[in-house]
C-alpha cells in the first residue's frame, strides 16, 4: 500500500486533537492544538497544518497519507462545510475540508459531525464490529448521535440528519434547550442536564442530601456521581430519573430503524450502572412489544480519547473531495465538490 | 423481457387485492378475494391462487411473471412471514412467501407489511419519484409507516422498522393503543383516533355542535370531516388538535433522519387543508432550527386503490425468495431461505 495511513481529527471547540492511524486502527502518533485561540479560521487551519505537518515528519509519514477524515460540530458529510456551529466563532459557514485539503496539497478530505465519527469509529474498531444497524449515543456536555442502518451512516437528504439530542422528551413545561426550543433530550440526559435536574431535586424536594452541602449553582454530574456513589439516596434519585427519559427516548427511536444495539459513548457513562440500570429498565418496560428482548444497550469499547480521532479517520480512507488548485483544472474559479449522494 | 409481468399483492384483513403489473407501473388487471373467510390459511392460499390464475389465464399472462410482490400487515421483508399480525386468525407466524411461492410453482416471492409497500409504490410511481431520503405516512384506520434512506427501504435489523405509529406521542395520561401502551401516535391520529377525539372533546366540553346530533359512540372520522366541511367549530378544532399532535411527531421523525418530504396517505387525508394546514404550522413550530423550512408534506399522488398493489408490485421485480421442491432439491427437508441482508 503506497500510502498506509490516514489522518483522523476531532475538531472540538477547545481543543482539536489528531493522529496518524494506520488501516488496522493503531494510532501511531497523536498530538493537539488549541481550536478557540485563532480569532480567524484562516490562522487556524494554518496553525494546524504546521502542527500535522511536524508530527508526519517526525513519523516518516510525509507523503503517505491516502486521506484525512474530520469529524467536527455541525459537521456536513455533503459540502464538507460546519454549518452554524455554537461553539464556533469563524462565522455561520466555515468551508472546512476545502481548506484542508488546500492547506495540505489536494489530499483528499471527508467532513462529518462529532456524533457520527464516533459511530464510524465504534463500527470499525469497537463494540459495534460486525453489526449494521445500531445507534450510537454521546452523553457529554450535549446529547449527540450516529445512526447506521444497513452498514451505513444515515447522513440524511442534506447532511444533517442523527439530532437525536433534539427528540422533544417533555412536550410541555420542558426545560429550556440551547438550539432554542424546549423540552429536548439534551437538557436532561447530559451532563449538564444531570446538573440541572440536582438544582431542580434539591430545590423542589425537602430530604437530606450531602449536594446540599455543595454550592448549589456550581454543582455538576461528577458531583451527583461522587454522591451517589457514596451511597447518597437523592443524587442516585437523579441518575435514575436521567436513565428513565433516556431509555423511555430510545425506545421511541426503536420504532424508527430497529437497532440491534444501542452503543452509549461519553463522559456521563462513567456513572456505569447507577445510569444504565434505569435506562434498561425504561426501555425494557416502554419499547413496543414486537422489539422486546431485542437491542442490546452497551457501553463503547473505544477509549474517549481515541474514539473521535479513531471514527474520523474510518471516514478518512474514503475521502473522495479534494481541493484542485485553478490553475492545474480548467478556467472555472469553482471549487469542485464531489459529492457522493 | 420474456417475464414482462410481476404480481402485486395487498393483503388486508377483510380483502385481499391483486393485480398483474407491467414495468411501467401499470396495473393490466386486478382482481380480489375475502381474505377472512377462510379459517385455515392453507384454505386461503389455495383460492388465492385460483383466483390470481384465473386472472392470469384471461389476460395471457401465464409463464409471464417475473415475481410476486406482497404487503402485509406486520409482514417481514427477511424471513418472507407475517408475525403477530392482529387481524389475521392464522396463529402466531404465518409462512407467507413460503406457501405462495410453493403454491405458484417456485415463482419468486417478496413480502413487506403494507406501509412499506405504500413507501415502495410512492417512490416508484408517485409522489417520491426521484427521492432518496423520504417518510410515508399512512392514515388509516391505524397510523402505519414507511421510511426510506438514502434511496433504501429502512427494515431495521430484524425486519419490522418503521412502526413510527407507536411513536409515544402522550407521556402521562396517554390514550390505550391497540399495541398494549398508552399515548401512541397512532391512537391520536388515525381514523379511529379522530373518533375518539370527537368523543372526548363532546363530553369535556359545553360548547354546540353539529356533532351532538349523531349518537356519539357511533360517530366516526367522516362524520368529523362532514361537520367540519358544513364549518362546525369544534369539528374543525378535531382536526386542528390531530394535526397539530402528527406536525409535532414529524418533527421528533426528522431529527432522526432528515427527510426531503413526507408523504401523507390514506382515508385521513380526504380532510385535506382541515389536517394539513395544522400539521404543517405544527411541524414548523416544532422543528430543530437546522431542518427549518427544508421537508416538503405532501399528500400521495396514488389512487388509494392502486397504491398498495403497485408498492407490493415494485418489490416483486426484486423477489429472490423461491420455493425448490425437496425432490429436485437436496435430501435437506428445509426450505432454503435466501436472506440477502
Amino acid at each position: 500500500m503506497s500510502k498506509p495511513y490516514v489522518i483522523g481529527m476531532d475538531m472540538g471547540g477547545t481543543n482539536t486533537v489528531f493522529g496518524i492511524v494506520d488501516a488496522r486502527g493503531q494510532v501511531i502518533a497523536s498530538d493537539s492544538i488549541k481550536t478557540l485561540k485563532h480569532d480567524k479560521f484562516e490562522d487556524y487551519v494554518v496553525d494546524l497544518h504546521k502542527a500535522v505537518k511536524r508530527l508526519l515528519e517526525s513519523n516518516d509519514a510525509v507523503n503517505k497519507i491516502k486521506g484525512i477524515g474530520i469529524g467536527a460540530p455541525n459537521g456536513n458529510y455533503y459540502t464538507g462545510e460546519i454549518v452554524k456551529a455554537p461553539n464556533l466563532p469563524w462565522g455561520p459557514v466555515i468551508p472546512l475540508a476545502e481548506a484542508i485539503s488546500k492547506a495540505f496539497d489536494g489530499i483528499p478530505v471527508a467532513v462529518t459531525n462529532d456524533a457520527n465519527a464516533a459511530a464510524l469509529g465504534e463500527m470499525t474498531y469497537g463494540a459495534a464490529r460486525g453489526l449494521k444497524d445500531f445507534i450510537m449515543i454521546t452523553l457529554g456536555t450535549g446529547v449527540g448521535s450516529g445512526i447506521v442502518i444497513n452498514g451505513q451512516l444515515v447522513y440524511g437528504h442534506d447532511g444533517f440528519a442523527g439530532e437525536l439530542g433534539h427528540m422533544i422528551v417533555k412536550r410541555t413545561n420542558g426545560r429550556m434547550c440551547g438550539c432554542g426550543r424546549t423540552g429536548c433530550l439534551e437538557a436532561y440526559c447530559s451532563a449538564t442536564g444531570v446538573a440541572r435536574t440536582a438544582r431542580e431535586f434539591l430545590e423542589i424536594r425537602k430530604d437530606p442530601s450531602t449536594l446540599r452541602d455543595l454550592e448549589i449553582s456550581k454543582i455538576t454530574s461528577k458531583d451527583v456521581y461522587d454522591a451517589a456513589v457514596a451511597g447518597d439516596k437523592l443524587a442516585k434519585e437523579i441518575f435514575e430519573y436521567t436513565g428513565t427519559i433516556l431509555g423511555e427516548a430510545m425506545a421511541d427511536m426503536t420504532v424508527f430503524s430497529s437497532p440491534q444495539a444501542f452503543i452509549l459513548f461519553g463522559g456521563l457513562t462513567k456513572a456505569g450502572e447507577l445510569l444504565m440500570k434505569p435506562i434498561k429498565e425504561a426501555y425494557d418496560k416502554n419499547v413496543l412489544p414486537i422489539f422486546k428482548g431485542k437491542a442490546k444497550i452497551i457501553l463503547s469499547e473505544l477509549k474517549e480519547s481515541d474514539a473521535a480521532v479513531l471514527g474520523a479517520s474510518a471516514l478518512g480512507w474514503e475521502a473522495k473531495y479534494h481541493y484542485e488548485s485553478p490553475s492545474t483544472h480548467s478556467a472555472s474559479s469553482e471549487i469542485p465538490m464531489i459529492v457522493e449522494k
